[in-house]
């Protein structure tokens, strides 16, 4: 290609600071270096993730970053030594490594990688970034930072997908439906006539109620605050919807007695450091297992020791439980053959230029609105009113989006 | 047998008050219902939980009680449906019923059993207790009770053992023992060739060496605050000897840079959710498993979700995970066939009317002594002082029990 060698100049959303819109930025991204892959990204979806460091993590130094890391493109040029990937193959890039050597790679029991950490979003990725805007280093986010028109990977951390694929749908398997179908599948093994509980109904949630579908899972509980996950939840396989808000008790208690004393599994794909207690409190006491997939940093998670000790297992889930470069191209042949479901996740279509609204439609489902006029959502005549106390904009939609995939470049 | 079927008077260390010493009384013990067995104690050692129950818990209404639940005896009397049991029997009381069949005892996946709560020891069981002194009922301690010359137990709490069982020896599986190996070897299932930690050398701790060394564990390292638990570690199989307060930095860390990483299995038997958290942190990220076996119910365990979203898993572990009934016959076969050690974690004899003496034994490796005079620590030639705080006893003496046994009756 007539860019490859050269340094690229193109447009990304670049977040200057935490909890401040992005800005469409001209960028410029290196040509990779012997063991990378530069991509062109044709579509990026938001999950939460991007939303947390932006709004509601504790890291305010990783700024300026270049937000987003579920995404799919095409191979613009490779580095000396790649010899897997070439110009127009069709990829998406991985917040984790595989690079087959190590000993987490060789192990079956994880999906780690030692060759650098997990998304390598710290201070010595931030060093290293060969990605510049205004002649200051942007991060790219979870080491991909797909809100952007070209990206630069290690070849470790791409997987070559059937070039049947559409990318504006596939994008999703890059993160949310990997992680949540995964965590169901890889890392609880649910057994076949099982009764799971699935907490928080996004994509990732979404992909954990699929995930225990595809298992065979007899009775799947899906729970969420906003009323409108009920009918979507059955999409993918819930036989039952409860609302915590709906209920006069704890929601552990709730589920309890819907299940003669507990699930036999139960995700947490909320984020939120109680709510996995709840998901853990809501398992069968003698052989409950609960898996934390969604993320937040700013809280310990906690219980009581006898909930553990009379026989729950409490587990975590990074991506699903796979092996990224491995799983990622699987999972969109399981989607080619139908055995796995993907557009019905995707809620919304945007384009890269309208990625701040993209955001305002995940929040729109919570009742805090972080301070970003939510223009989008005047389409719904819902209240819309201002919290005395913080002075923030308070939403009561629930039209919110499950994905807004962002239309980046053309196929 | 002459007392059959009337009630029997005999000496029992009774708990009048939370914190106070035991009182040794006569009570009177009823004769057995249907599906009872009075049992004749021969042998009862003493365990953490006793002490945690007497000095450290926060249930001081469960008083008086009868403490003791590590015990052996012979049976004494059966109920009228009583057919597994016959008057001189060699039997462990079990603080888990076995019903075998209720859904929990159908699964192979727990050792609870649905008839009754664990242990039994609630305001319920003391309504229905049937052991009285001076006109008071009185609870007997975990549904056993065997700081007592006679107990009442359920059918299905009780595990027959073969007659060449010495029972001054073997009472030691009716709780620490079977608790710690199987922790090991039924929870963690600690795989052949693996790196274990273990956190808390008592009885308890030093049976999860066992069980590691005896599942194949190539590297097996043992954290206690007392230095003198270095070499009796090292006879049940423990590879390592790490003291935390021997540390300049924290003792995950110290074990993380020991094993590249983190151990493959770790086990909390000291009974505080601080070392819970580290004996977690401690572990592989990408696929360690923590099982917490130490008991608090004071405070909650807590971590950050990294911590497990990475790879790791929290279990706990009840009485090793053993099925009551059936696991504690087996251990005792594996200890006739010289396959696990139990002669070896006895280091003090003493008769029933000792008992207080038999828990400074066991307090006598902290620093904190909670306000009875140490007399039997006198031996020692450490330190003993007035903390100018709380004006309670500190000693320093390192000489404290691992078990110490009460012989009760004579066999
Ligand atoms: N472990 C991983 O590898 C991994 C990967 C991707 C995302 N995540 C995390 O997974 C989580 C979910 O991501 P998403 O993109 O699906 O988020 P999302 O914001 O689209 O969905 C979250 C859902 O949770 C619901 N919710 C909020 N509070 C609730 C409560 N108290 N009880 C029940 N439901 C509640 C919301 O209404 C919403 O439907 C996030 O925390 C994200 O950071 C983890
Ligand atoms: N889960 C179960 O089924 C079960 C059954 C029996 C006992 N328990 C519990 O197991 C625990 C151990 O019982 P035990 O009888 O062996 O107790 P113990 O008091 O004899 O032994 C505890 C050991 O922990 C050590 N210790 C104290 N603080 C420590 C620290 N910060 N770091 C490392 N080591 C430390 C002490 O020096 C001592 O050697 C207790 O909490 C008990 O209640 C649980
Ligand atoms: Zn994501
Ligand atoms: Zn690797
Ligand atoms: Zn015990
Ligand atoms: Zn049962």
């Amino acid at each position: 290609m007539a860019t490859a060698g050269k340094v690229i100049k193109c447009k990304a959303a670049v977040a200057w600071e935490y909890g401040k819109p992005l800005v469409t930025e001209e960028i410029e991204v290196a040509p990779p270096e012997a063991d990378e892959v530069r991509i062109k990204i044709v579509a990026t979806a938001l999950c939460h993730t991007d939303l947390y460091h932006l709004f509601e993590g504790m890291e305010t130094e990783l700024f300026p970053t270049i937000l987003g890391h579920e995404s799919a493109g095409i191979v613009e040029s490779v580095g000396s030594s790649v010899t897997e990937f070439q110009p127009g193959d069709k990829v998406i890039p991985l917040f984790i490594n595989q690079c087959r050597e190590c000993r987490f790679c060789r192990s079956p029991k994880t999906n780690l990688c030692d060759k650098g950490p997990i998304g390598a979003h710290d201070k010595l990725a931030f060093e290293k970034s060969r990605i510049t805007c205004k002649g200051k280093k942007v991060l790219p986010f979870m080491g991909i930072g797909s809100f952007s028109e070209y990206v630069l990977m290690k070849q470790i951390a791409v997987a070559k997908i059937d070039p049947a694929a559409p990318l504006d749908k596939v994008c999703l398997i890059g993160c949310a439906i990997s992680t949540g179908f995964g965590a169901a599948v890889n890392t609880a093994k649910v057994e076949a006539g099982s009764t799971c509980a699935v907490f928080g109904l996004g994509a990732v949630g979404l992909a954990a109620v699929m995930g225990c579908k595809f298992a065979g899972a007899e009775r799947i509980i899906a729970v969420d605050t906003n009323p409108k996950r009920a009918e979507t939840a059955k999409v993918f396989g819930a036989t039952d919807f409860v609302n915590p808000k709906d209920q006069n008790k704890p929601i552990h208690q709730v589920l309890a007695e819907m299940t003669n004393g507990g699930v036999d599994y139960s995700f947490e794909c909320v984020g939120n450091v109680e709510v996995m207690r709840s998901a853990l409190e809501s398992c069968n006491p003698g052989w409950g297992v609960s898996v934390i997939v969604g993320w937040t940093n700013r809280h310990d998670f906690a219980a009581r020791p006898i909930q553990l000790i009379v026989g729950r297992t409490w587990k975590g889930s990074l991506f699903g439980g796979f092996k990224s470069k491995d799983g990622v191209p699987e999972m969109v042949r399981a989607y080619l053959q139908k055995k796995i479901k993907v557009d019905e996740f995707i809620t919304h279509s945007k384009t890269l230029a309208q990625v701040n609204e993209g955001f305002e439609l995940m929040k729109s489902g919570q009742r805090h609105v972080y301070g970003i006029t939510p223009s989008s959502l005047l389409h719904c005549k819902s209240y819309l009113g201002l919290n005395d106390k913080t002075k923030s904009k308070i939403v009561f939609c629930f039209c919110s989006s499950i994905r807004t995939v962002l239309n980046v470049s053309s196929e």
